[in-house]
């Protein structure tokens, strides 16, 4: 391949400094202090403490339990004592659902034990469990195609071919079968459901997450096979034999119970110019002790504010957000928007997809605010990061405040590996790289360092221009 | 992470036909002659023959050279066997250029010979080379920056990060240094440049790959050093004494010979309804044996044809182009387009990243089209295959056809590897996954069989929305 960009073979015709404002990245100063703030941070241990700290002290936290309590009470320690000011939980309340026993095994023809793990929500069988035929789908595009009735007294087994993408983008695609899947299947009939798990190993570790089933859609017993027990049961299916399973899953819904967000500042020298909103969630899934998911993110948005914090003073304050339940249903992101929608935000960002370095930048400013976004092109290149052609703006927790017009800025991390760990028993500190950790702090203290203390106004971006989803 | 769409939620509160119409990928039925073609190919061996012999029989194959003619006959004996219509060589002309003797060598404070190897284009030193203090650029942003003259008498070495990516976006934005870097240093005054390897690998392999120097900037001596080479100069540089160099460089430019490209077809059976075009590039760097470079992307889009040669006629023509020299100037798609433009292509399609799995597709189709990109992206999805947000029309042989407003589908591979071997002595046919490679097969095969068979008529594409570049 070459690709040679027909573009700068044009400018070649201009002269260097014509050359200089369209060659991306842009080729634009870098402040010194940007600099050294940077290169310092890739020697950064703060982010590695914390997620080291909360796996291990606190480990699994799934949101509305008592865990994630212990968690915000974790955090509100360890955030007092790096010397945040502003320290405090904002409490929330919400509906919790919590796992039971699980159980599944092919009775005949091929007797054999498999792994799964209930999704969040699922509903419940007899702890006896139930025993019933499945019926195979390929793809969720057959499980929609399948006549409504026609899973009546079945159990429907979903499959899909996610493969890893550094983008994440397959997680979207081919998670439809966990996101609606149970309800569509509910809706045509089905005792209950099994999904292949939404990931991209191999292995015997099923991956959980939340599934939904809108009002007058039965609740049924969902659950996801590891990957590997998913492909031995195609292999079953593809000899031809009807094949029944016994299924036991009984978690149970608990009611309203507690959350919280846990939020801490670096105060800025002028109020005016508004906050800058950055973090990630302290909740997790209950299999693992939440180490890539999301201890790394709040791990590393705290410990880049910390340099700030440690530094001179910023001319926007930076609000670090902790968020309580992302995983269940956003009740922390929900609580946080209805408090503060009023405050003036100019700048959100989020950080939820792992611990692997940082490879690209994306951003949604507007028009007037695009000398910011080459700004911080320039400052990150030098860490191996490129700029997206995609608008920024991603991230469940930032969502409302991004649909609401603050601007947005993604520091994507490689997803390569995230989607073999993620909502499984295996995300666990073992999975943290703590150099490609520290690239990340690196990435985000540059990029704290160039917005809060951008000297223009950072505006509201259109409605248009938003990408809340 | 959760990411759960909002807008799959939302979905839920209507009936399932219509979320089956919204929930990415689109849920719509697949031609059972698809899936039948599609499944079959994952067996595919015409693919690795093709690519095994070009690289066997025939090996580096430079543009211009009688290397790349042998390259031509060897085509045309290939394509004939395998029974295509049609099959010719369109002759064209170019100018071409030929490496020399390579060497560089540090002199003091510690001397080292370092790996190089020249730039396409790169002009030459005197025979028994030349000796000069080298000045040190962390990134081409600090090269541009250099102020005029500040370069007399001296050999720039510029530095880059490119870090590995899957959809190769570092490419375009780090290889600035090689595109336009030795003209810029030329403007400046510099005697000769060498950069680091634009390349995601720590090897000692350099990777060459073209350079231009446009009318008035002097073609100075111009090289890359291997990624590990340009580390340890780096380290070098650190240490903060002077660093003198000794280089020499050897290359010629031969001025004007032949190239050419070789097409072969499968007729269809409407002529009314317009030419499908695809392929890759005949001509390689001199360096390897142009393997993944792209002996990969002539074979693959040469075995997806052949499956629908072997099959019903499709309703539309398809024409694959063995492009010649794609990678020092592209004379071959110029040609190419000068002599056909005037035909009724439809739809282009190239392959020219590698051999590793196809992990997204892109399309830029007309709105009327839309079903078309929606039947693509589900009959794709079983082979891992995501839709992009992206628009496709990628590709530097298909660019004057998408240029010109033909509709273009891109099956994007994974690039996380490809970097590592591009343009390097590593290129060949070792580095070829046969696995992967007939994946890419049955991604063809399925795209081939959905737009050659569309019922519809696949309109042109408003100039906006083409990506030519």
């Amino acid at each position: 391949m070459t690709k040679f960009p027909l573009a700068v073979i044009g400018l070649l015709a201009f002269s260097a400094p014509v050359l200089a404002q369209r060659v991306p990245p842009p080729q634009v100063p870098v402040d010194p202090h940007v600099v050294a703030l940077r290169d310092a941070a890739l020697k950064d241990d703060v982010a590695y403490d914390i997620v080291e700290g909360l796996t291990t002290e606190v480990g699994p936290r799934l949101a509305g339990t008592e865990a994630e309590a212990r968690a915000r009470a974790w955090a509100v320690a360890k955030l007092t004592a790096l010397g945040f000011k502003n320290v405090r939980i904002e409490p929330a309340r919400m509906q919790t659902w919590v796992r039971g026993d699980e159980a599944a095994e092919v009775m005949s023809p091929f007797p054999q034990k498999l792994r799964v793990a209930a999704l969040g929500n699922s509903g419940a069988t007899p702890a006896s469990g139930i025993t019933a035929p499945i019926v195979y789908f390929a793809s969720f595009n057959d499980l929609v195609a399948a006549p409504d009735g026609s899973l009546k007294g079945k159990i429907a087994f979903v499959s899909n071919a996610m493969a890893a993408t550094q983008d994440g983008s397959t997680y979207g695609t081919f998670g439809a079968a966990r996101f609606v899947g149970p309800a569509i299947a509910s809706r045509k009939g089905a005792l209950a459901i099994l999904i292949k798990s939404i990931g991209s190993d191999h292995s015997r570790a099923p991956h959980t997450g939340v599934t939904s089933f809108p009002a007058g859609a039965q609740a049924i017993p969902a659950a996801a096979l590891s990957v590997a027990d998913a492909e031995n049961l195609e292999r079953m299916v593809k000899r031809g034999q009807p094949i029944n399973l016994h299924l036991t899953l009984t978690p149970h819904q608990v009611g309203e119970t507690d959350t919280g967000n846990v939020i801490a500042e670096v105060p800025g020298t002028d109020p005016a110019a508004g906050i800058v909103v950055i973090g990630g969630h302290l909740d997790s899934w209950d299999l693992g002790t939440g180490a890539i998911d999301d201890g790394a993110g709040v791990a590393i948005t705290t410990a880049a504010a910390k340099r700030l914090l440690d530094g001179p003073a910023p001319r926007r304050t930076i609000r670090v957000v902790w968020f309580g339940d992302e995983e269940t249903g956003g009740a922390g992101s929900k609580a946080y928007f209805a408090a503060h929608k009023g405050d003036h935000h100019v700048l959100a960002a989020e950080s939820d997809f792992g611990a692997d370095h940082v490879w690209r930048l994306a951003t949604n400013f507007a028009p007037d605010n695009a000398a910011i976004a080459d700004r911080l092109a320039a400052a990150l290149a030098p860490l191996g990061i490129v700029r997206s052609r995609d608008k920024g703006g991603d991230g469940a927790d930032i969502a409302p405040l991004v649909g609401a017009g603050v601007a947005a800025v993604d520091l994507n991390q490689d997803g390569t590996r995230y989607f073999d760990y993620h909502h499984t028993p295996e995300d666990v500190l073992d999975r943290i790289d703590p150099a490609q950790l520290a690239q990340n702090v690196a990435a985000w203290t540059t990029m704290l360092a160039v917005v809060a203390n951008a000297s223009e106004d950072i505006a509201p971006v259109a409605a248009a221009d938003g990408k809340a989803r």
